[in-house]
């Protein structure tokens, strides 16, 4: 509930981890004045990090009048983490060594009628057997899995419990993936994933309070607050998508009416497309994907029936994400995710307008809205870091690449 | 940002003095187990608050064929706290011991067209005056003087940017209110104040996170996030009342249309019932209160169309709340403020009704939705606690009594 001890001590382990990959090789001394933590409590992280093989010493540096400081630098070959993007329509696999370079990526599609579990594990073990084998890494290597999937997701007990746009209820995701692939797994969802990405390596790295919109064919926004991720009392926080924007408006796949998602996630924009131009050739009726692409261009091109859809799109955006921001204060709002990525800046500036129109003076004054600045996918990026994540919490104990949230053939949940 | 240890001492500093105010007189022993702290830990806090007189050793009782263990209780006596509540019609003033009982009350009514900065201070000097008089304690005891004024505030220069019910706009009423009160003083807003009484005295106690949904003529929803206050990046966070419901919707004085407040604020609640009764001898234009108040008696006797106007109210609250709910995925959503108490339980049960038909599953079964157990006024409460924080936050400094967010006369701000 309120931090423990315990819980700083990992968040300093993060702290001093984020900053020796953002600049390798650093010493302890520029360590302890990026950190703000004190000499000593760097020298000690730095000590586990060293033990667990995630960095290594590199030589020395001359220091004005004094001894030489030892230099230490983030061991890329220390290590491989893996991180599963579980889309609708596809499975996204990507390796990565501890400098969080792609090594390998796989694809696999998923077709209309086949995201049965059984059928969506079998695309993600082979995914995770194709990067292994491209990068050539040993499977001992593998620090874990951690692996990303749409909607309410029971971490601990590895379910997913709700994903309604693949119709799954309660599948045991992590039992059955672990029936496939021996590395320990870690499993949570694209929102959440995103927003450990933008922590680590993206717009809310230093911030304070931060907001990252997905905006897909589902939406929601994952909440960094207070320079971590909340996750509320069950996992569950950041369902944005489904909160009222128009009450009693278009009907929602999760029962409601008027949810955000039905007017900003991309059936949301087909919707709105359709409703201003009705027998327009931007429209790839069933396909999501060419239709926004095909906005994006059109955009480009000043199309008015695409700038007026764009427009008409950011108007209900700007809306909800000034809710976020009345609500929540946040530094900074973080546009992620496939359509916000390729709506991008004319998407983003007709979202300003539309938020500098709704937000409240104070709030608003206080937040800068930004495009995601994170240039692969970063949900992959984000699932791999939980992997990493779990070999972090679990430095300085007995068994470190068996944590309590991960889930392996040779390492069963206690 | 993240939380520091100096964060973490001053929280579990709170923690040990709810805990011996909730249970006095109590040990150290007894202590260490109702909070999770270590012994030692809890025993250095101890002796933090004997040394600010804020608890007093009160014997000794046998322990189990050990030595007898020490006891500690509050001290009321050790020093006086004064919370004021400033609403739209009103100024409300309490003084209380240090167990929090209230000592004395004065009220001021603000007549209308009496809401200027100047007349406002008078009320609240000459109501914090008269509570001093009636306690009958020396001005030394009082430890600070918390001030409650609703909308955006900055507490650090002590400015109440922005209170539309109000009409005020950069208010500097933290120098004004210092011209007339020589004790410390702390500045915030009802939502705050609303949120830190639940946190020390109410439902939000030992949770995790809470929402406090503030129904009056404004409404708010307070954040109790991790355990403690989510102030935002700029201290504003908490304007629920000014997300949109119903895009396109009411007017509301922010400017924006289809605000919550619009639909289940006092004046709201007025034109739910206009909308559905235009003539309705309930309706007393001019006079929230007595609208409310005609509005509670007549659903006590069941007449159809105050029954319907809550109906009706409650499902546009049921769909905010859901938001809150979907969003922050919170423990416990906690129903504050004087509508929430006036409506009651006839309300509360329509709101859980609304509340189940739009949430999600998952965050739905995890939290609970309660009136407030907090018998007083909580604004009052709350203001006098931001004193008491005030003096904990500079517990082990060399002048407790002078924090950098208080002021006063005798110690201006740094
Ligand atoms: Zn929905
Ligand atoms: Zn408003």
């Amino acid at each position: 509930m309120k931090p423990t001890s315990r819980d700083i001590r990992t968040a300093n382990r993060y702290e001093v981890l984020r900053q020796i990959i953002a600049e390798s090789p650093t010493s302890r001394q520029e360590l302890a004045v990026a950190t703000g933590l004190s000499l000593a409590t760097v020298a000690t992280l730095v000590g586990e990090l060293l033990d667990l093989g995630l960095i290594t010493e590199v030589g020395f540096e001359d220091s004005a009048g004094g001894r030489p400081r030892g230099l230490v630098a983030v061991d890329p070959s220390g290590g491989a983490l893996i991180g599963v993007d579980i889309a609708e329509t596809y499975v996204h696999v990507e390796l990565f060594d501890l400098a969080l370079n792609v090594l390998a990526r796989a694809d696999e599609d998923l077709r209309p009628g086949e995201s049965l579990p059984e059928q969506v594990v079998g695309h993600v073990a082979a995914g995770v057997g194709s990067v292994v084998a491209q990068a050539g890494v040993e499977a001992a290597r593998v620090l874990g899995v951690g692996v990303s999937v749409p909607g309410q997701v029971d971490r601990d007990s590895g379910v997913a419990e709700y994903a309604p746009n693949l119709d799954w209820h309660d599948v045991p995701l992590l039992d059955l993936l672990a029936g496939h692939i021996a590395h320990p797994l870690y499993l949570d969802n694209p929102l959440r994933a995103c927003v450990v990405a933008e922590l680590w390596f993206g717009a809310a790295r230093g911030r304070g309070d931060a907001v990252v919109v997905n905006l897909g064919t589902g939406v929601g926004a994952g909440l960094a607050l207070g320079g971590g991720l909340h996750r509320g009392v069950s996992n569950s926080a950041g369902e944005w998508g489904h909160t009222t924007l128009v009450l009693d408006g278009r009907l929602c796949h999760c029962g409601g009416h008027g949810c955000v998602e039905t007017y900003v996630g991309a059936p949301g924009i087909m919707q709105n497309l359709r409703e201003l131009s009705p027998g327009s050739p931007l429209l790839h009726p069933g396909d999501q994907t060419a239709t926004i692409d095909a906005l994006a261009r059109a955009v480009a091109e000043d199309d008015p029936v695409a700038v007026k859809t764009v427009r008409e799109t950011a108007r209900y955006l700007g809306a909800g994400i000034s809710d976020l921001i009345n609500l929540l204060n946040p530094e900074v709002v973080v546009l992620s995710s496939w359509v916000a990525a390729r709506l991008g800046e004319p998407l983003l500036a007709e979202v300003r307008r539309a938020v500098a129109r709704h937000a409240l003076r104070r709030p608003l004054a206080a937040t800068e809205i930004v495009l995601t600045p994170i240039p692969t996918d970063p949900v992959s990026l984000g699932a791999a870091t939980f992997a990493l994540e779990g070999a972090l919490r679990s430095a300085g104990r007995r068994t470190p690449r068996r944590s309590a949230t991960a889930r392996s053939r040779t390492a069963p949940p206690s």
